[in-house]
């Protein structure tokens, strides 16, 4: 069994009425009911409920998913700290769209993590680089999102391990869509498709592209705590 | 002064009058007129020469320009060999458009080079994903070039040392357009613009970033040639 | 059911009556040995048979292992190309030792290959840099192999993508002992160990790193030819 | 002019006479003066002064080398902070063994930086893995320190740009000793020797490496402040 956690800030869903009308109960419900299966769990956090991500809960969960726009301030540094530090003892983790500006992504990238946006509802289509990457099985050489909000280059993040899918905007932009890290024992996929006032975690590709992505990043295995050990010569041992 | 030989094909611009009115001394002539400087020379070599590239040559060139489309085949083994050598031995060099299939360039990257092309005559805007690079020095957050034959991805390469430039085209498609990558002392440069048929190399900037290149490209220090030693234990030597 | 393929040149185990005496039926039998198993089937080569690595082969092939030393000049160019397309094609594989000059390794990397070395017997320790990598896995912070050439750096490849491994040597050397690099589909793991003079090939660990790499570099999926196709516009298709 | 701005926490020196034999002015004296030049300045920090590291300084230094080992928790966030911004702003920055630990590394890295470690005043022999790097120029093969701390793999860093020189202990350990990195537009190299009871910073060779660092950290070019754009179209702009 695969121990999903989603975090969602779930704010734009309760304030607003458009957003409300696509994700009723939250982008993090429909997530889970796509996640859920035979093999995958799924746990939920709100900004209301940040706090109950305790270094207990990680320490079970195997896979994080990450969605927070309007509050990432109000996502305590300790809680951040605590998602940071589960990612290097080997946790996988997903964050999506606009939480390439959350403080747990901001930590395990270094960099400033900025991009420039556009909102015109542009249609975007999503382009496979790495066709033999376990994230794009079952996705052909592009997809479309009728409408998605617009990211642009430069996006401020280290040179990546790999780039998944670069996306093109019918406007004029392109974004590295799909990027792979590796922090540690643990694995970090980000993945830009995701607005909250479109229905983009209903799109097919979508949810395969976030199904693969949990596949690939669960840790395959366990092992000790990092630590920076004081160690006696070898064969002193 | 930097020891620049650029090498083109040249057959294009003899076979068919729409190249030759573009290009009518050939694509190498208008490469070989924007950089040569107080700090550049340039010459110049052609399929019909391909074999004066000895090693002699490149054993002062600091840095290659390669272009090539039709012919690729027509080069021979033991040149193509040759280029990777210096390569390998701290020449720089600068793969331009339809070089992707070179020999040089295939042999340097151990990959297929394949991408997916059409000749619709699309705009191109050619983003800068890296503006700190010295690469992208004068370069915008973007350039346009108002016609380009199209490439896209997936682009058979290895996942680049930086990707500094990411092309976006008209029709839809989007594709790693400038790359780096290093081999042994060698550092290489590809980049897609440059199709035959478009005026692509009397572009501003795109003059800028092949300049740029060769400032980036050319080899900072003279090592000794690279061989496999049979060594002494380090202290006995 | 893993279909694995050893080429192995088998000459020193023939020309060499202390080499045969480790390795009576050849480096490539007991590497076969110790592999097979209920998931695992294997086919072997020698230089006698190379040009039996035929296309079909090699399809039906999921990694291959390379072993070679006195005579990679005799593997015909043609073989060499076609065990590097098929790995651009998805076929995974491991080059072992002396490999590091074989025709394939030398195809895909695109540098020289060089490195130092010694033969004075070194006790080599090998180093875990990468321990949440699969291929390390059973491996704890070091192995220790009581004797084996020395290699030593500069080890002429490109910046891996991932170092697992850096081995330390009595006598004073570095090396980076395993290493993996993709191209285009395919995964390549470079393993360090294996003077034919010892008894490399039956120590546990060596055995459990190769085994890991095996499973690690088989394609999880079967993918179309690579191919350069000309394209339609996106939605045209 | 490069304006170098150095860190040293200058506790060791002040609490120890073991240190203070070595360094008696501090480890930054002697860093200061070796680079001290017609092309270089240097201007010191310490612990007591570490406040004085504001933005207003940091906009004018062009690369900072930090020291700290007993006191990084001392470093107030905000200060750490500010050193991360100016990094990614462009300013370089070299860090210096015992600072794997420091806050500025960890919040540039994303991992958890720990190592393994020894004091038995180990030779170590530093190898050269890039001899083309230019923090490579004017370093042999290899060069050996007497004495230094003995730092162990695994590492925990991202996978580096580049790794520039591998230590090898003569207690059996290795260490990637020469590591560069990327954060948006700023430089950074980590270098492992410098253990505060041996002369390590008076030795000629590291001296190079440290000069080289600041020659290849420096910033190439003033860029606009990161930001995260809200843009308009491509051509309404």
């Amino acid at each position: 069994m695969i121990h999903v956690a989603i975090y969602n800030e779930y704010i734009h869903e309760r304030e607003s009425e458009c957003v409300a009308a696509v994700y009723p109960q939250g982008i993090h419900a429909v997530i889970a009911d796509f996640l859920r299966s035979d093999e995958i769990d799924v746990k939920c956090f709100t900004l209301d409920t940040v706090n109950e991500i305790t270094d207990e809960e990680l320490k079970t969960t195997d896979v994080m998913i990450w969605w927070g726009h309007k509050r990432h301030d109000a996502v305590p540094d300790e809680v951040a700290a605590r998602v940071r530090n589960a990612v290097q003892n080997g946790m996988g983790i997903i964050f999506l769209h606009s939480a390439h500006h959350s403080k747990p992504f901001k930590f395990l990238m270094g960099t400033c993590c900025h991009l420039t946006w556009r909102e015109d509802g542009d249609m975007e289509r999503v382009w496979t680089v790495r066709p033999a990457h376990p994230i794009a099985q079952g996705i052909g050489r592009y997809f479309e999102l009728p409408h998605d909000e617009t990211y642009g280059e430069p996006f401020g993040i280290p040179e990546p391990d790999e780039v998944v899918f670069i996306g093109w905007y019918e406007g004029g932009e392109v974004f590295r869509s799909g990027c792979t890290f590796h922090r540690d024992y643990g694995k970090i996929f980000y993945f830009q498709p995701g607005h909250e006032t479109f229905p983009i975690y209903y799109d097919k590709n979508v949810q395969t592209v976030i199904r693969n992505a949990v596949y690939w990043a669960k840790p395959a295995f366990r092992l000790p705590d990092l630590t920076c050990p004081h160690v006696k010569k070898p064969g002193e041992e």
